[in-house]
């Protein structure tokens, strides 16, 4: 009898194998070859799954974003207003080893997206998504008296949202095993400035 | 007589072809050759100023950080607190066309930097030396009354810089020709929360 192969399963095992790679030789050294010897995969066996590493990396990286939608919905399930807020922005803080490994990847997919329009596109639906539950949760905590300063939602929602961009370079670039940045700080700092 | 080769000058060249280059192609095709053509340099010709692309690449960075300090530099002049760091934020963010193209040559300097120690600690001495200009505002600010908040400056200093970051990732990755994208309304959202 055949063995049965799975399919999605041997392409997310695919993905686990290029983050490992892309974290270990960046994203110009992740070659198909590379991460065909990582996942076990003999050379030729990646492409019925990816043609390109361009269709691989495209992938991988919905997935990474997928995920952290996964958890960021865990997370704020039954929360609104600041404590949605604050719930989601820890989520997506990289405040832990996992989530600094993550940073370490979006870098090399908003590197590649500057010059693919179909990558940029693919990072400004997910902002705009990320954006909305902002604006969403500030309109709670708006509604519940959290929140009274008379700035605009739409502004504070996009300086919230460029900070937790910002804090992926940050943590990337970090030293080795550093894993302690203040960025949860700075994220109390801008909550208690919008509801003191 | 022989041409007296200014050899300062030629590398400047060599740095305004690279931007153009990356710009145009992206990093991964930013080539030696390409390069030399951009130029109007033969191919071989780059040698003597950069052994390799990673010198030119750090050289060019450098230029870059440079340039835009003395913009800041110019700009703050005269200035102390609220006024001073609204002028420090305003020249860091991409709101024209040309801090854009910076934007998007910043990024791949982040790329590169992820997977080599030595370029992620030139980011983070910029970085250092960045917090420590906003912190010193930020200080003036409160010795002036105008910022009044308990939450701590070096919170509100990385938040700010954080914020500085994350815009280039937004203004690079937007719609080709788009360059108002609401950042100096959250620029002025901050400083509407801290002086409020």
């Amino acid at each position: 009898m055949p063995k049965i192969v799975d399919h999605d399963e041997r392409r997310l095992e695919l993905v686990d194998a290029t983050w490992r790679i892309i974290a270990r030789l960046g994203i110009e050294g992740a070659t198909m070859r590379e991460i065909a010897l990582e996942a076990g995969f003999a050379n030729g066996a990646l492409k019925p799954y990816f043609p390109t590493k361009d269709t691989l990396l495209a992938f991988a990286f919905s997935h990474v974003f997928n995920r952290t939608n996964e958890r960021i919905e865990a997370v704020t399930a039954g929360k609104t207003g600041i404590a949605a807020l604050r719930a989601f922005c820890v989520e997506v803080l990289p405040l832990d080893e996992e989530r600094i490994n993550e940073a370490r990847i979006v870098i090399p997919f908003w590197q590649k997206a500057v010059n693919d329009p179909e990558k940029a596109a693919i990072h400004r639906e997910s902002m705009e998504q990320w954006h909305a539950a902002l604006l969403g949760h500030l309109a709670e905590a708006r509604e519940s008296g959290a929140v009274t300063t008379a700035v605009d939602d739409d502004a504070l929602a996009g300086q919230l949202l460029n900070m937790l961009l910002g804090a992926q370079i940050w943590a990337a670039l970090a030293p080795e095993g550093q894993t302690d940045l203040g960025l949860n700080e700075q994220l109390e700092a801008f909550l208690a400035l919008l509801t003191r």
